[in-house]
Protein backbone atom coordinates (compact mmCIF):
# COMPACT_ATOMS: atom_id res chain seq x y z
CA UNK A 1 0.00 0.00 0.00
CA UNK A 2 1.69 3.43 -1.29
CA UNK A 3 -0.62 5.71 0.78
CA UNK A 4 -4.09 7.00 1.49
CA UNK A 5 -5.93 8.23 -1.79
CA UNK A 6 -8.82 9.30 -0.18
CA UNK A 7 -11.14 8.90 3.08
CA UNK A 8 -14.95 8.15 2.62
CA UNK A 9 -17.80 9.72 4.79
CA UNK A 10 -21.31 8.85 4.81
CA UNK A 11 -24.11 11.40 4.70
CA UNK A 12 -27.64 12.02 4.44
CA UNK A 13 -27.23 15.06 1.71
CA UNK A 14 -24.54 16.77 -0.28
CA UNK A 15 -26.78 19.85 -0.44
CA UNK A 16 -26.45 20.40 3.14
CA UNK A 17 -22.33 18.59 3.41
CA UNK A 18 -21.01 19.83 0.26
CA UNK A 19 -21.15 23.62 1.75
CA UNK A 20 -20.53 22.72 5.18
CA UNK A 21 -17.44 20.81 4.23
CA UNK A 22 -16.38 23.91 1.78
CA UNK A 23 -16.21 25.82 5.11
CA UNK A 24 -14.19 23.07 6.82
CA UNK A 25 -11.59 22.53 4.94
CA UNK A 26 -11.19 25.53 3.28
CA UNK A 27 -11.12 24.43 -0.37
CA UNK A 28 -14.07 23.96 -3.11
CA UNK A 29 -15.76 20.57 -4.34
CA UNK A 30 -14.22 19.68 -7.30
CA UNK A 31 -16.24 16.93 -9.12
CA UNK A 32 -19.66 15.31 -8.54
CA UNK A 33 -19.99 11.94 -9.64
CA UNK A 34 -22.64 8.84 -9.30
CA UNK A 35 -21.54 5.05 -9.05
CA UNK A 36 -24.75 3.44 -10.09
CA UNK A 37 -23.29 0.07 -9.34
CA UNK A 38 -22.61 1.28 -5.51
CA UNK A 39 -26.03 3.00 -5.30
CA UNK A 40 -23.99 6.49 -4.36
CA UNK A 41 -23.59 9.66 -5.34
CA UNK A 42 -19.85 11.25 -4.38
CA UNK A 43 -18.61 14.42 -4.02
CA UNK A 44 -14.76 14.63 -4.27
CA UNK A 45 -12.64 17.22 -2.24
CA UNK A 46 -8.55 17.67 -2.52
CA UNK A 47 -6.78 18.79 0.64
CA UNK A 48 -3.31 18.51 0.17
CA UNK A 49 -1.98 15.37 0.55
CA UNK A 50 -5.16 13.28 0.04
CA UNK A 51 -8.99 13.77 -1.37
CA UNK A 52 -12.26 13.59 1.10
CA UNK A 53 -15.14 11.69 -0.75
CA UNK A 54 -18.53 12.51 0.63
CA UNK A 55 -21.43 9.89 -0.42
CA UNK A 56 -24.75 10.11 -0.02
CA UNK A 57 -27.28 6.87 -0.33
CA UNK A 58 -29.71 6.81 -3.72
CA UNK A 59 -31.26 4.17 -3.04
CA UNK A 60 -32.30 2.47 0.41
CA UNK A 61 -30.36 -0.66 -0.07
CA UNK A 62 -27.04 1.05 -0.68
CA UNK A 63 -24.22 0.19 1.60
CA UNK A 64 -24.38 3.92 2.26
CA UNK A 65 -28.20 4.04 3.66
CA UNK A 66 -27.34 0.93 5.83
CA UNK A 67 -24.93 2.42 7.26
CA UNK A 68 -26.34 5.44 8.28
CA UNK A 69 -29.49 3.40 9.63
CA UNK A 70 -26.88 1.77 11.83
CA UNK A 71 -24.44 4.38 13.07
CA UNK A 72 -25.30 7.64 11.95
CA UNK A 73 -23.00 10.36 9.50
CA UNK A 74 -19.83 9.55 9.39
CA UNK A 75 -16.50 8.52 8.26
CA UNK A 76 -16.97 5.29 6.28
CA UNK A 77 -13.72 4.18 4.82
CA UNK A 78 -10.56 4.58 3.93
CA UNK A 79 -9.07 4.03 1.01
CA UNK A 80 -5.25 3.07 0.17
CA UNK A 81 -3.63 3.51 -3.20
CA UNK A 82 -1.70 0.73 -4.37
CA UNK A 83 0.09 -0.09 -7.52
CA UNK A 84 -1.45 -3.48 -8.54
CA UNK A 85 -4.69 -4.24 -7.49
CA UNK A 86 -3.94 -7.92 -7.97
CA UNK A 87 -0.84 -7.55 -6.65
CA UNK A 88 -1.69 -6.24 -3.13
CA UNK A 89 -4.63 -8.52 -3.41
CA UNK A 90 -2.56 -11.42 -3.65
CA UNK A 91 -0.50 -10.03 -0.73
CA UNK A 92 -3.41 -9.54 1.70
CA UNK A 93 -4.75 -12.71 1.25
CA UNK A 94 -1.47 -14.26 2.09
CA UNK A 95 -1.81 -12.53 5.36
CA UNK A 96 -5.45 -13.69 5.75
CA UNK A 97 -7.21 -10.90 4.92
CA UNK A 98 -10.39 -11.75 3.09
CA UNK A 99 -11.58 -9.31 -0.19
CA UNK A 100 -15.08 -8.48 -0.56
CA UNK A 101 -15.13 -8.77 -4.45
CA UNK A 102 -13.38 -11.74 -6.01
CA UNK A 103 -12.09 -9.58 -8.94
CA UNK A 104 -11.50 -5.49 -8.76
CA UNK A 105 -14.64 -3.52 -10.01
CA UNK A 106 -15.06 0.31 -11.34
CA UNK A 107 -15.29 2.67 -8.65
CA UNK A 108 -15.44 6.46 -8.65
CA UNK A 109 -12.85 8.90 -9.87
CA UNK A 110 -11.64 6.07 -12.63
CA UNK A 111 -10.43 3.47 -9.98
CA UNK A 112 -10.26 -0.36 -10.05
CA UNK A 113 -11.30 -0.90 -6.36
CA UNK A 114 -12.05 -3.63 -3.68
CA UNK A 115 -12.78 -3.90 0.15
CA UNK A 116 -11.23 -5.20 2.48
CA UNK A 117 -13.55 -7.94 4.81
CA UNK A 118 -13.82 -5.69 7.96
CA UNK A 119 -13.47 -8.61 10.31
CA UNK A 120 -9.92 -8.77 9.15
CA UNK A 121 -9.25 -5.23 9.61
CA UNK A 122 -10.20 -4.25 13.55
CA UNK A 123 -13.99 -3.34 12.19
CA UNK A 124 -12.26 -0.53 9.77
CA UNK A 125 -13.91 -0.61 6.58
CA UNK A 126 -10.51 -0.64 4.23
CA UNK A 127 -10.77 -0.07 -0.05
CA UNK A 128 -8.17 -0.71 -2.08
CA UNK A 129 -7.62 1.21 -5.39
CA UNK A 130 -5.79 1.44 -8.38
CA UNK A 131 -5.23 4.24 -11.03
CA UNK A 132 -7.14 2.79 -14.27
CA UNK B 1 -5.70 23.09 6.69
CA UNK B 2 -2.72 21.74 4.61
CA UNK B 3 -3.96 18.46 4.56
CA UNK B 4 -4.54 15.12 6.65
CA UNK B 5 -1.51 14.44 9.40
CA UNK B 6 -2.66 11.41 10.72
CA UNK B 7 -6.24 9.36 11.40
CA UNK B 8 -6.56 7.87 14.31
CA UNK B 9 -8.28 4.46 14.81
CA UNK B 10 -9.46 2.92 18.58
CA UNK B 11 -8.51 -0.38 18.91
CA UNK B 12 -8.92 -2.82 22.23
CA UNK B 13 -5.51 -3.99 22.14
CA UNK B 14 -2.16 -2.45 20.90
CA UNK B 15 -0.54 -6.07 21.18
CA UNK B 16 -3.06 -7.33 19.01
CA UNK B 17 -3.32 -4.45 16.43
CA UNK B 18 0.31 -3.57 16.18
CA UNK B 19 1.11 -6.70 14.47
CA UNK B 20 -2.66 -6.77 12.55
CA UNK B 21 -1.77 -3.26 11.19
CA UNK B 22 1.65 -4.04 10.38
CA UNK B 23 0.70 -7.15 7.97
CA UNK B 24 -2.36 -5.00 6.98
CA UNK B 25 0.23 -1.79 5.94
CA UNK B 26 2.57 -3.85 4.80
CA UNK B 27 5.15 -0.70 7.44
CA UNK B 28 5.98 -1.42 10.78
CA UNK B 29 5.08 0.61 13.68
CA UNK B 30 7.69 3.43 14.28
CA UNK B 31 6.79 4.56 17.63
CA UNK B 32 4.44 4.30 20.86
CA UNK B 33 3.78 6.93 22.78
CA UNK B 34 1.69 7.37 26.17
CA UNK B 35 -0.51 10.63 26.44
CA UNK B 36 -1.24 10.55 30.12
CA UNK B 37 -3.57 14.04 29.71
CA UNK B 38 -6.38 11.79 27.05
CA UNK B 39 -5.68 8.58 28.83
CA UNK B 40 -4.37 7.05 26.08
CA UNK B 41 -0.80 4.65 24.49
CA UNK B 42 -0.68 5.77 20.98
CA UNK B 43 0.79 3.41 17.97
CA UNK B 44 2.07 5.60 14.69
CA UNK B 45 2.79 3.59 10.90
CA UNK B 46 3.86 6.28 8.53
CA UNK B 47 2.41 5.22 4.95
CA UNK B 48 3.56 7.23 2.47
CA UNK B 49 1.50 10.62 2.37
CA UNK B 50 -0.23 10.16 6.05
CA UNK B 51 0.16 8.59 9.36
CA UNK B 52 -1.89 6.22 11.01
CA UNK B 53 -2.50 6.06 14.91
CA UNK B 54 -4.07 3.64 16.90
CA UNK B 55 -4.92 4.45 20.01
CA UNK B 56 -5.58 2.23 23.40
CA UNK B 57 -6.97 3.81 26.25
CA UNK B 58 -5.15 3.74 29.70
CA UNK B 59 -8.45 4.43 32.32
CA UNK B 60 -11.90 3.61 31.89
CA UNK B 61 -12.42 7.14 31.59
CA UNK B 62 -10.38 7.81 28.69
CA UNK B 63 -12.10 9.32 25.49
CA UNK B 64 -11.23 5.69 23.99
CA UNK B 65 -12.72 3.79 26.19
CA UNK B 66 -15.93 5.42 25.84
CA UNK B 67 -15.98 5.62 22.03
CA UNK B 68 -15.34 1.51 21.99
CA UNK B 69 -18.30 0.98 24.42
CA UNK B 70 -20.64 2.93 22.11
CA UNK B 71 -19.57 2.04 18.92
CA UNK B 72 -16.19 -0.33 18.90
CA UNK B 73 -13.41 -0.49 17.50
CA UNK B 74 -12.84 1.50 14.71
CA UNK B 75 -12.36 5.45 13.12
CA UNK B 76 -12.09 7.34 15.79
CA UNK B 77 -10.73 11.16 14.06
CA UNK B 78 -9.33 12.80 11.16
CA UNK B 79 -6.37 15.23 12.35
CA UNK B 80 -5.74 17.97 10.26
CA UNK B 81 -2.06 19.36 9.54
CA UNK B 82 -2.21 23.18 9.98
CA UNK B 83 0.35 25.60 9.76
CA UNK B 84 -1.14 27.79 12.47
CA UNK B 85 -3.47 26.48 15.13
CA UNK B 86 -4.30 29.63 16.35
CA UNK B 87 -5.26 31.12 12.78
CA UNK B 88 -7.15 27.97 11.94
CA UNK B 89 -9.32 28.01 14.78
CA UNK B 90 -10.08 31.67 14.41
CA UNK B 91 -10.82 31.08 11.07
CA UNK B 92 -13.10 28.13 12.04
CA UNK B 93 -14.75 30.18 14.85
CA UNK B 94 -15.80 32.48 11.84
CA UNK B 95 -17.50 30.22 9.90
CA UNK B 96 -19.69 28.80 13.10
CA UNK B 97 -17.61 25.65 14.12
CA UNK B 98 -16.79 25.22 17.78
CA UNK B 99 -13.73 24.12 19.38
CA UNK B 100 -13.75 21.62 22.49
CA UNK B 101 -11.08 23.15 24.12
CA UNK B 102 -10.69 26.93 24.96
CA UNK B 103 -7.05 26.82 24.01
CA UNK B 104 -4.62 24.37 21.92
CA UNK B 105 -3.08 21.50 24.04
CA UNK B 106 -0.29 18.93 24.10
CA UNK B 107 -0.50 15.78 21.89
CA UNK B 108 1.21 12.83 20.38
CA UNK B 109 4.38 13.21 18.19
CA UNK B 110 5.14 16.44 19.43
CA UNK B 111 1.73 18.30 18.25
CA UNK B 112 -0.23 20.98 19.63
CA UNK B 113 -3.90 20.18 19.51
CA UNK B 114 -7.24 20.80 19.49
CA UNK B 115 -11.16 18.81 18.31
CA UNK B 116 -13.50 20.42 16.38
CA UNK B 117 -16.88 19.78 17.73
CA UNK B 118 -18.64 16.35 16.17
CA UNK B 119 -22.11 18.56 16.23
CA UNK B 120 -20.23 21.09 12.98
CA UNK B 121 -18.59 18.67 11.57
CA UNK B 122 -21.37 16.30 10.48
CA UNK B 123 -20.79 14.00 13.37
CA UNK B 124 -17.09 13.51 12.01
CA UNK B 125 -14.22 14.17 14.94
CA UNK B 126 -11.70 16.51 13.79
CA UNK B 127 -8.38 17.55 15.47
CA UNK B 128 -6.39 20.06 13.88
CA UNK B 129 -2.42 19.81 15.01
CA UNK B 130 0.31 22.11 14.42
CA UNK B 131 3.93 20.66 15.05
CA UNK B 132 5.79 22.87 17.88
Amino acid sequence: MKGIEHIGIAVNSLDVSIPQYEQLLGVPCYKKEEVESEGVITAFFKLGNVKIELLQATRPDSPISKFIEKRGEGIHHLAFDVQNIKEESARLQENQVRLINAEPKNGADNKLINFLHPKDTGSVLMEICQEK
